[in-house]
């Protein structure tokens, strides 16, 4: 939960609180334990709030509808404007009880494949956490290095471009790989796949390189 | 994995397998480590594959943009209409090498709280996992256009990709362009420009057509 920039935790009358188990396994997020609150009941955790989402696998006789993931942290996100909201999550071996579903406002249940849907607790609580952040910030949280222009070097000008493809006519055309007679197909399929690359400067200098040290190779000399 | 109704792992050089604690800790879900392909390198697991998706905490220099999972994952899902695609995890520990982020055709990574962003590795693949099911059931498949180009002919394989950059390194060598005992990041930034534009198998023919030629003028012969 921590990961996901979640970090009030009630805990309901767990057996053993704190645990040193649970300060390992938590690593870097045992502040988050060491700020959790202990509550005696369910209704005292959920005091004070306005909206309570259960997980559940199934459908209960009289829960309120299971939802898929998505919609329901949507919804979540919504109440979270009325007042404190919650995700309400069981026991790893039992779940919760029809009891503690009932008295919460929605229900969700993670689709897990039929055949094998067994997700531990941990693995519930990290999903719903995750989906709380993706809508949080409208599907595009923000991405460490994204902003970042993947392109190390400004973009090739067209010109820049042309020259590199004339380049390359040549040295095909001196190797005989291309004949200027019969064209074919072969100068439009190499366009459309640098055309995809979007090519940078730096890269038109790297491959008009390699085509030069083919030429001096080959002494046909270099032409632009 | 199993829970988001995907199987088929490979493992890159494991320090234990089979590992007990692996056992344990899968529970129901044994018969996918029993059925996983132990490797001895990442070209090895994604041979035959047709994009590979990088998990990557941040912006590699030279590496593919780090996109949102949503998004990326519905390209993946766009892609495996071609062949097989893979999610490529690093270790717990150090994740993925740039050498290993240079050979997928794109990145993702999870967006984090910035101020606590150590997800673990189980927690990472759930999450894609996840992603990964959300997106093939979400009943409005992704469409080709939007980000993605739609192929002409059936994408390049990792393997036909790595088989074209031996070739042009060959080449490169052989024309005294490339030097290997001073590398430089020549491989890297052909790496990077190639991976952008997700070659197809028709345009590794026509690339490694064009070294060919250049190689009987030259006279060095032909190398895969």
């Amino acid at each position: 939960m921590k990961t996901m920039g979640i970090g009030e935790l009630y805990l309901v009358e767990p057996k053993r609180f704190p645990d040193p188990e649970a300060d390992v396994r938590a690593t870097g997020a045992v502040d988050v334990l060491q700020r959790a609150s202990v509550v005696g009941s369910l209704d005292e955790a959920l005091n004070g709030c306005v909206f309570a989402v259960a997980m559940s696998a199934r459908q209960r006789d009289l829960g309120p509808a299971v939802g898929q993931p998505r919609e329901t942290v949507a919804r979540l996100l919504v109440e979270a404007g009325e007042g404190q909201v919650a995700l309400v999550f069981g026991n790893e071996t039992v779940g919760l009880s029809n009891e503690d579903v009932l008295r919460c406002q929605a229900a969700v249940s993670i689709p897990t494949d039929p055949a094998f849907s067994s997700l531990n607790l941990g693995s519930a609580v990290q999903l719903l956490c995750y989906e709380c952040r993706m809508t949080a910030f409208a599907g595009r949280p923000p991405v460490a290095g994204q902003g970042v222009t993947p392109f190390a070097s400004p973009a090739a000008t067209a010109d820049e471009t042309e020259g590199f493809f004339r380049h390359l006519e040549t040295v095909m055309t001196a190797t005989g790989f291309f004949n200027p007679e019969q064209p074919g197909r072969l100068l439009p399929k190499l366009r459309r796949l640098f055309g995809r690359a979007r090519l940078e400067r730096d890269e038109i200098n790297i491959l008009r390189g390699i085509l030069s040290a083919t030429q001096s190779q080959t002494g046909h000399g270099r032409k632009g």
